[in-house]
């Protein structure tokens, strides 16, 4: 399938054109569920971001339907999600407080920031930056920030005032207040927890033991949270929990989507703009991950570049109308695609369906407790906290381990900011370090081939006249000296060493600073009278090296196989008239 | 030979115990030769550094006898350099104004800081962080530090009162007061530049024509700067020129170098902590490759780790004695190593010499013009100023091209601080960026070797139904999706293909995040029926996967060469019957 430029940009034009009945009776069915779960998720996240409820619900509108115009994933949907609601929570919690008209402006604000960058990022196709958040970051940040989330939740559930950014201070808080507990919330709050647990575990297969189909079963599930919602406000209204102290959501405006500048003075941008740019990247993460997922059990295809241009637009709606930053949510996406969606319609209709929440039904969410939506982000949450990737990191290497360690660590005990970029931080430069000391193997000729291993690893036939280095890293300027520096210090303890072969089958590039450090290795070399061949040289690099000075004063050859070295050099000397291996036949007749 | 802990730490119990008449004698030679070009030199980088005169030769005695403790360079003589002095302006310009007490207690304090990051990274064994900077950022910064330094020496040739930190700010300034120019200085300036030039082009000639040894020549030679110092502050003092309007050097205080001690207040360590970081990483690469340079040719060798410690006790030193920022500088080692310097001894007579000039000279150069000390420094820095860098890197290739003309736009439009610290970001940023997006080669047979090369290059052999992707690069975070969505891209343009061979000859590390990748990839081809097999896979790399589940899940296997595997799976299908390369026989019997 070929696309035109303007197609390209507007999948909508594409997927619009074989839109028929069949797709749009799937469409309205998911929409119809996904609109039941989202109603009380996003009043939920909307409190986790410290916004009034009725962000949640305008932020799941004008975004879904931005994002059905220019996303290519057919199931995503986009809308408020955990661990940006709290990183919102964070980067706004720095330039106002909560309940403000500031807060709520800085949100819009930061919503803003975060729809430009990506769409600058899709415009310039710069969606490969988010490769260098490495998976064992992604998913120390995404546990450490389920803990996070739902410790910050508790408050609510035990129905005291504590506060805290980090976990220590959120511990220190909540047992500083714990005298205060208020006895109803914590009964509506646990009691909501317990039956949403048991809704996730048990209450599928309870209906169909009632004899409920399969597929009915699966449907009813999703409409646990909207009940614990209609029982925990029914009880409120009817026996006035409310004078008995239990936090309720209260009076929410009873209107659409408002129309909304976002605040744009110099001064709040340069505040926001790094947290935007982390909310922005991890978002995408969050949100292409789960596409891809998706889209693969349908063998169909995600354009990560056109993704960022969905993901800005849907976050600039949300700029414009009222809401926060928004992302592809994982839960709702895979409700989403299980309940049917087949193209992005679905979406629009699910934002048909907020609508009329919120000009119809925000009245009667007036006596919802608070400790309600804090149960339901609980419950979500902590499918998100899974610690098995430290035990796998260890397995398999310190240096990813350090990297999700740190990155959990950093985000429970400074923040979700600290934490992610430190993570990201340490993995690149783990990497820096490592690729500056590479391994450098001596090789030999496995007997009876044309293959050369590490004579460390290996049974190998060498020669005492012939060191074979392979260098196992691309030469640049952080590793140049110490090539330099470990041929020299091989050569001093061997006066036997007439050739240096370094193998270069491994090295994918050589930039000036290691040019200039071979140019200098081949003079010290020719100095002490050893002659300096290269062997493998790749194409690229062989290009390369072709623009310098390096060949024609090279005191050696470059040849094109380790084995024609071998037999070039070793032919010379004695070792390899001894012991002939059996491929020299076939080499030499 | 083999070092105790002791001797490691204190180069000085090594060479001091062999000391003799003959080293002694070597060493006082040398000693009153660097002594002479010190005093000038000293002066002159203390005015550059925005300091008074005497600070220039206090920061030359205690810093050179503690590195004749701890260093281990025999010729290196450390002390103020012209680029350390001008990032220390750069550096206490910011936190106080020249001429301030604070200004002077900014610079020790900074010195101090500087002492204890080198000490730090050299008991840490962090020599290795230098190696970040490459050579064409360093050669790039070089230059335009130079240019830097000269501009900014300009006004004291012309006499008049302009300013700046970048180049366009000094131009700037000169241009609005090029009126005001002291014909007086102008002509002792332009002369003082015209005579050291002819110092450094035609001296050495000319004595030699007139019958000179070459070695007294060369000699008389360094004597050239304090020549010009005598002469022109005997004019001064003899015609009054200081009535004229030409700026002198005034009342310097006559004394030993003072006890001092640094300020220590947070808020100063703060605000210096990061020029100190920069100022000690490029004193380091600046005097280790002085040392390096000026070791090999006596075949010595030199400890980078030892060196730092030598380096941080030197700054230290300076911090406690009224000095500022020193390092190993380039021009005056080259002197002490010409005149005959044998060990470190010859950098405490040194010190002696200067602290002698300290007490009893200082009078003498109260009528010593300013124009003179300009002269000095222009002259001394032009030498710096290469252009070439550009050249070459322009030839080799855009990336290094690309770092080094940002350090030098940088380093002239916005100071020495952003320049380097872009260029060291962007050339890392660019070395991620490139890995990031590896080169996949695709590669066949070369007919009659075991040897495989790219099909776009070579003329190779290749089966439809077997694609051998060669990876040159490590897989890491950052490159996972990319090989994962190359080889699923490649696949579905091509159904022929039933076996496809990652060779891993070029990739020395998988991380968990490529780790990942190849897992889903297995999965994804598995299920279209395509089996994954690995070749050349190394050592360490092996070690790696033994300990995940990727080689238990593995649809194909694991093969030592790329032979090996050609051999087993070409062996199946057509292609490898109809033309079995010859080196096939002596394989197969």
């Amino acid at each position: 399938m070929s696309y035109s430029p303007i197609a390209r940009h507007f999948p909508i034009l594409t997927w619009g054109r074989r839109y028929d009945r069949k797709l749009l009776s799937s469409d309205l069915t998911a929409a119809v569920i996904v609109t039941i779960m989202l109603i009380p998720q996003s009043l939920a996240y909307a409190m986790l971001a410290g916004l009034p409820p009725e962000a949640g619900i305008y932020a799941s509108i004008a975004p879904i339907l931005l994002y059905a115009i220019f996303g290519t994933s057919n199931a995503l949907a986009v809308g408020p999600v955990a661990v940006v609601s709290l990183m919102t929570a964070a980067a706004v919690g720095q330039v106002a407080d909560q309940g403000t008209v500031g807060y709520a402006a800085a949100a819009l604000t930061l919503a803003g920031l975060s729809g430009a960058i990506l769409l600058a990022m899709g415009l310039l196709r710069l969606g490969f930056i988010a490769n260098f958040l490495s998976h064992p970051v992604i998913a120390g940040f995404i546990t450490a920030s389920g803990i996070l989330i739902a410790t910050g939740q508790v408050k609510h559930i035990l129905g005291v005032k504590a506060s805290g950014q980090t976990l220590p201070e959120m511990l220190l808080s909540l047992g500083q207040h714990l005298q205060e507990v208020n006895p109803v919330t914590l009964a509506l709050g646990a009691g909501a927890i317990a039956f949403l647990f048991w809704v996730r575990k048990g209450m599928k297969g309870a209906l169909m033991r009632l004899g409920v189909p399969v597929g009915l079963a699966g449907i009813l599930v999703k409409t646990g949270p909207i009940l614990a919602v209609v029982v925990t406000t029914l009880l409120v209204a009817r026996f006035d929990l409310g004078s008995a102290g239990v936090a309720i959501v209260g009076a929410v405006p009873q209107s659409l989507p408002p129309l909304t500048l976002p605040d744009l003075s110099p001064d709040l941008i340069r505040s926001l703009a790094l947290p935007a740019l982390l909310i922005s990247v991890i978002g995408f993460v969050e949100s292409i991950s789960v596409a891809q997922t998706l889209a693969a059990k349908k063998r169909q295809r995600i354009d990560p570049d056109q993704e960022l241009i969905g993901l800005g637009a849907a976050n600039l709606g949300a700029a414009f109308t009222g809401g926060y930053p928004v992302t592809g949510g994982f839960a709702r996406s895979v409700v989403n695609f299980d309940a049917g969606a087949a193209t992005p319609a679905a979406g629009a209709f699910t934002a048909i369906g907020l609508t009329i929440a919120a000009v119809a039904l925000t009245p009667l969410i007036h006596f919802l407790p608070t400790a309600t939506l804090a149960a339901t982000i609980i419950v979500a949450v902590l499918s998100l906290v899974d610690f098995t990737i430290l035990r796998t990191a260890w397995t398999y290497s310190r240096a990813d381990f350090s990297a999700v360690a740190v990155t959990i660590l950093l985000t429970l005990g400074m923040g979700v900011e600290a934490g992610v970029t430190a993570g990201v931080a340490l993995s690149i430069l783990l990497h820096l370090w490592r690729s500056s000391r590479p391994h450098i193997a001596e090789v030999g000729l496995v007997p009876g081939t044309q293959h050369f291993r590490n004579i460390l690893r290996h049974d190998v036939q060498t020669d005492p006249a012939i060191l074979t280095l392979r260098v196992d890293e691309s030469l640049w300027f952080a590793n140049a000296a110490f090539l330099e520096n470990h041929v020299l210090r091989r050569l001093a303890d061997d006066r036997a060493v007439q050739h240096v072969i370094l193998m270069f089958s491994a090295v994918n590039e050589v930039d000036l600073s290691a040019l200039e450090s071979l140019e200098a290795l081949n003079h010290r070399l020719r100095d002490s009278g050893v002659t300096l061949h290269f062997s493998e040289v790749k194409g690229p690099v062989m290009d390369r090296l072709e623009r310098s000075h390096l060949l024609d004063q090279l005191t050696g050859k470059v040849f094109q196989s380790q084995w024609d070295a071998w037999a070039a050099l070793a032919a010379v000397h004695g070792a390899f008239q001894t012991a002939p291996p059996p491929a020299l036949e076939s080499f030499a007749t």
